[in-house]
């Protein structure tokens, strides 16, 4: 029995976010569809932030109805404040991911908003969840440029910690540890997210890499070994940054998934499957580069 | 004092034997000369092949004579055998790298011959070596196709094991374990490598990897952990694979020296000023399709 690891797919939320082409509601949820077939169980579908910021996500009621539809994968949202996330409660989502940023910088260009007021919201959204009746959606929180950012340049990992620790005491039901700028190194991702992990106890801690500097993979693999086994992931490595033109995105989903069954876990992903879908993808978006290093070599012959 | 690790820059070798354009021989020596002064200590500047198989190093023996004028680096050669070791001891090179191939049929497919023959020859270069007056070149040996073979698939670890020990015997100053077609995983390295550092006690091992699928700097990261200190790598990831179209080659040199500064070690190596070449080099090269991260990305604030 191989373990199981997760790779949650965020193309279609934090990928879709970066790209120009506004993608047709229908197209979103034939990926949502295809990644299903293809063995994925976890997908953030789409972002509940207002249209008029993301048009991308304009359609984001439309997008989780036709998702929760599929029935084999459990999708989720990003969820920025209380209002985005009574958008996804009221649809039944069984799982939220609530965002903010360990560096107050960029969670003021984020979402005009210090840390700590990100921090009392996400008390309330706990309260919202708490107060719902029959349901239980699953809280997972993502603390941003935990690993240093553009703007605010390094995040005391002491801080990255206490922000876990509260949001675990608030309520969170999960932790995602996230390299948003992607700056994060093998040596302070085993460093810092063994101590999140620690400080959260029992509640699972994941890890959200970008490949912008092309550590992604190695980053993971020392995530794998200090026993994390929730990562996202983007098909065809969507995402990019914007303060770094040209730069990859978060990890390839592909390029995770092969690695992770490599090294002998058990991701319930089909990867010639997940190719031809990040073939199909690659024709939507036009103008898009897309990375990862699976598709374009192929699977070896061993 | 951070502990330093040698990179050992292939491009103008494992990198230019797969380029369509046959670079100009004063433009390798810009390269090999750049390369010194942004602080590269070790490069493979040629290949010691025939003339009519390889063009691209028809002008090997100039190449290394200005490589040795520079004084700052010690230069070496690629020799398939007794014949290319022979020009290169001539030349006075301080270091050759002798290759075979843990898959037999590699190895015939490479050099015409049996690994088994190839092992023979170089106890061959071994004994030329050692009747040179004065000098001692340092011998170093790759052992191709060591994590699988695109040909015969999967190589037995015994196999290699075995290769390396009896190299050492004969004589070898080093061993590179080296994953020609891009299929080692973590998780191989660190038990395949391990084995091969205990078998041949105190010779330095090294590592030679291709980034084919996205897994190079993932494999440094173990192999970092496992104590290698040696890494060939090529800059803009030159090299590519015949078997896999579009494909990376070996890790780039940029990304690795990114990466081992961040986790601490010392390369010696300005990134700048490897960046900077790396740009001359690509303009040298039309139609070439140059990978890695940090050129792309450009370097953290922090």
């Amino acid at each position: 029995m191989r373990e199981k690891v997760c790779v949650r797919e965020v193309g279609l939320r934090d990928g879709l976010q970066m790209v120009a082409t506004i993608l047709p509601t229908e197209r979103k949820i034939e990926w949502c569809f295809l990644a299903a077939k293809a063995g994925v169980t976890e997908i953030e579908v789409t972002s509940f932030v207002p249209a008029k910021v993301l048009p991308q996500f304009a359609d984001a009621e439309e997008v989780v109805r036709a998702a929760l539809a599929i029935g084999t994968i459990k999708p989720s949202a990003l969820v920025p404040n209380l209002k985005g996330a009574e958008r996804a409660f009221r649809l039944g989502l069984p799982q939220i991911t609530y965002v903010l940023s360990a560096s107050d910088a960029h969670n003021r260009a984020n979402v005009r908003r210090s840390t700590e007021e990100s921090i009392s919201e996400f008390a309330n959204i706990v309260e919202m969840r708490n107060q719902l009746p029959g349901l239980r959606p699953h809280l997972s929180v993502g603390i941003s440029t935990s690993f240093g950012c553009t703007i605010a340049g390094s995040i005391p990992e002491e801080r990255v910690i206490n922000i876990a620790s509260t949001l675990a005491q608030s309520g969170a039901d999960e932790i995602i540890v996230a390299d948003t700028v992607g700056y994060a190194d093998p040596v302070q991702v085993r460093r810092l997210v063994s101590s999140v992990k620690s400080e959260v106890g029992a509640i699972p801690v994941g890890c959200h890499f970008h490949d912008t500097r092309g550590l992604g993979l190695a980053n993971i693999t020392v995530a794998l070994d200090i026993g994390i086994r929730i990562f996202d992931a983007s098909l065809g490595g969507l995402g990019g940054c914007p303060y770094a033109p040209g730069a990859t995105g978060n990890v390839t989903t592909e390029d995770t998934v092969f690695l992770l069954e490599r090294l002998g876990f058990d991701t319930g992903i089909d990867l010639q499957a997940l190719i031809d879908l990040r073939k199909k993808v690659e024709l939507w978006l036009p103008g898009e580069n897309m990375s990862g290093a699976i598709a374009r070599a192929g699977l070896p012959k061993i």
